[in-house]
């Protein structure tokens, strides 16, 4: 999948790094500090791993200035290793652009405008009303529902659906099974019985977006939901209808938010933590995996409420000592 | 989406609403309090936004009668205001009904029986012995394995995955992504190994089911895993073999039932909520979000155990004192 | 569904029963001990279901040494009751092996070997480079992308996503929905804003793995995701990338493992259970449902961190106590 090499010189100056060792040295790969060999590019970002960089066989180590005088290959010297491997790795396996055009076994409707330049995959279905931007790559299997536009140099990787309406911004990338705009869950109790509330809004994602596969963002009650730029989804989270979830926040797997949450710019959320509805988030709030989230959190800073495991024998004694809390203290 | 207009007059008449105010005012579209105008009508049901009434230019408001004082334009007046607008916005915005017959790209076997008033999609799979009822609506990319049937005026959005044999009732909705059908979770344990215990039980939905997007629910070991009239699933839920979901119970978002489990009927659970296999749950129970239910609840009532996130520096000082309940308590 | 009949004795040579009975009685089909009939063969392996051993009126039942004098019909005998009764029930519902060949309506890249006797389904996508063992039954709307492999009799049941250069091996069973090799969640911050690291290994899976439907297992950073021999995973699990799933470990539904650790061989995981990244969990361990797991586990045992549901109105008077523990203790 990767294709071509490149010299740690060219790598230096294209990248603005500090080079230490031979700018001949040419590199096509990416391999782990452990593992890596001839040809391979390696980093250190993680303390974890410092360990292993005194035996590496890399042919260059991306590191920084604090790690170099350790690293026994050439290094490419940065204040943010991780970053600067993210730059290469993507150069050295740049993602296979489709040609473009539209597979003959795809359904698109004749109202809908795919740009020349975009590829549509095989067993498609594109609806009327859509419009496919510039470059647009979507993989095989995909449903783009009546009225859904996509941004320019944007990807569905494959079996992506996206419901009518919705709006994806340009560079975003889809992961397959996620599913932009399902019905929002809004019913009304009557009798003891649950009415229907239909759901009218639609879905709008910024640029730079990324959805995990098999996430769910389901469309606004009346109003929109709305996912800013840049910001990523783990897999299998879910979004309710009429969420806002600002510019740049992260959010972990298995994670979900409940209807008409706003979450804040720049969070960073871990894995299963779950949001009540109708609460906000301040900007640049951290929260742990595994917390419930039932209120506002005014001011940025970082939250919790998991309780790391213990052997078993020892846990189920806390339980019953912490139950009697309630009932005597 | 939405079609045609409405006079005051006639929504009052239609579903038996108090008018207080020009019953000539005609509407065609919903809108939230803040950000309603021209034509459109809106609704207070949630004190959360009894403070947008004033302000609101709505050309009418469905409330009840305790805030039709203080509602600056026309007001349909009920006890249900919420019920009310999901009536009328039903009527505003009726579900698309595609037209009869089935999609050229669709694979449909000579066995199956496909309603004449019935429509296919474009590239569905239809498997031999298949029941498609009048009116039903299946969309792109449905799966409908062998003996499969699917009651009347059932929607399946698109790409809903409908295994052997189920049977799904009349009037339900499937959004895209879920999975009815799929193998059970059965493995006996032997020599430290597992072996496959064949799952040859069905799924049977009631009449007016919903089932979100992405939400699996698994057939029957031997009988069948039974979901009941008016259950409404939320998206990501996992539904194990052999629970029955009693009428008209809710239940949010990535919540997951384990095998043999029985839930009652009319019961609302949160989402992120676990139940254990093998327990019953009575009738009218309350499940607030993230509570892990591992033993029967034999009466109705409201039941917890999620602890809401605190300050993560507190947090954990909290949880090491806690923890140390179990040692020395 | 179930072909054919089967007297006791030849079942009890076959898979090396005591047999106490007639061995001339026939069974055809498979029931519960409560609603078993003419034909029909049940088990009782769980203690659970013992009050109903009396009054079965199965034609034969599985069950040990201990419960033998207590059964009224004839009895199959073995220590292990629920396996003989898993591997009767797979002699009497074979999965069905469709016809080999490809539906003229998938869509095979001429690059891709297929074997003779492995069937494709309808509206399958089988790109350039994929092999396709021997009796490998791909169902309908499977998408298997550049460069993977399917080992020898394993099945992808339907709507499996699987991605490019992923392996599975032989005699695997995939659920609908299940998407194999997605990206990794992997993104360098620079300037509060993410840059994505290309994710450029891929996802290995052993043989005998089953993968439960709408399960996600993410392909690898750099080296690949790793689930071993024997590995049952139910639906709606998220795999990072970079994990290492041992032999035999078998995992419920709903839980998340994050990237890079390593969870050892033989483990039995409840629902709902969460995984730090970067740990690793030794052989044999156990994890009770919804257990936060942070940090690694070094032996074998039981661990736990769920707290059981109670009446809210106490749960939320222990919690008031329980954060004043970190207050004032």
């Amino acid at each position: 999948m990767q294709t071509g090499e490149h010299s740690l010189g060219e790598l230096a100056v294209r990248f603005g790094l500090l080079l230490r060792g031979d700018p001949d040295v040419r590199v096509c790969r990416v391999a782990t500090l452990a593992n890596a060999g001839e040809g391979a590019i390696s980093f250190l970002a993680n303390a974890h791993y410092r360990k292993q960089l005194a035996h590496s066989r890399a042919a260059a180590i991306i590191l920084s200035e604090a790690d170099a005088p350790n690293c026994p290959v050439p290094a490419l010297i940065d204040r943010n290793p991780y970053a600067v491997y993210a730059r290469i790795a993507t150069l050295l396996y740049p993602v296979p652009l489709p040609q473009p055009g539209i597979h003959p076994s795809a359904v698109v409707h004749p109202e809908a405008r795919v740009a020349r330049s975009a590829s549509v995959g095989p067993l498609c279905v594109i609806e009327a009303g859509v419009l496919i931007g510039e470059r647009v790559s979507v993989g095989a299997a995909c449903i783009i529902e009546s009225g859904a536009s996509i941004g320019a140099d944007t990807r569905l990787v494959s079996r992506v659906t996206v419901r009518p309406r919705v709006h994806i911004g340009a560079r975003c990338t889809l992961q397959p099974g996620s599913v932009i705009g399902a019905d929002g869950f809004g019913f009304a109790g009557e009798d003891r019985r649950w009415i229907k509330v239909p759901q009218v809004g639609a879905v709008r994602l910024g640029d730079d977006v990324e959805i995990g596969a098999n996430t769910t963002i389901d469309c606004g009650a009346i109003e929109d939901t709305v996912i800013e730029n840049g910001v990523k989804l783990d897999n299998q989270i879910q979004i309710g209808h009429n969420v806002t979830i600002g510019e740049h926040t992260i959010m972990a797997s298995c994670s979900g938010v409940a209807g008409s949450t706003v979450i804040g710019k720049r969070c960073m959320i871990g894995g299963l933590v779950g949001f009540a509805g109708h609460i906000t988030i301040a900007d640049d709030v951290l929260i742990t995996g595994f917390s419930m989230i039932t209120a506002s959190l005014q001011k940025a800073g970082s939250y919790s409420s998991g309780i790391p495991a213990q052997e078993s024998r020892e846990w189920w004694r806390t339980v019953a000592r912490f139950k009697r809390l309630g009932r005597f203290g």
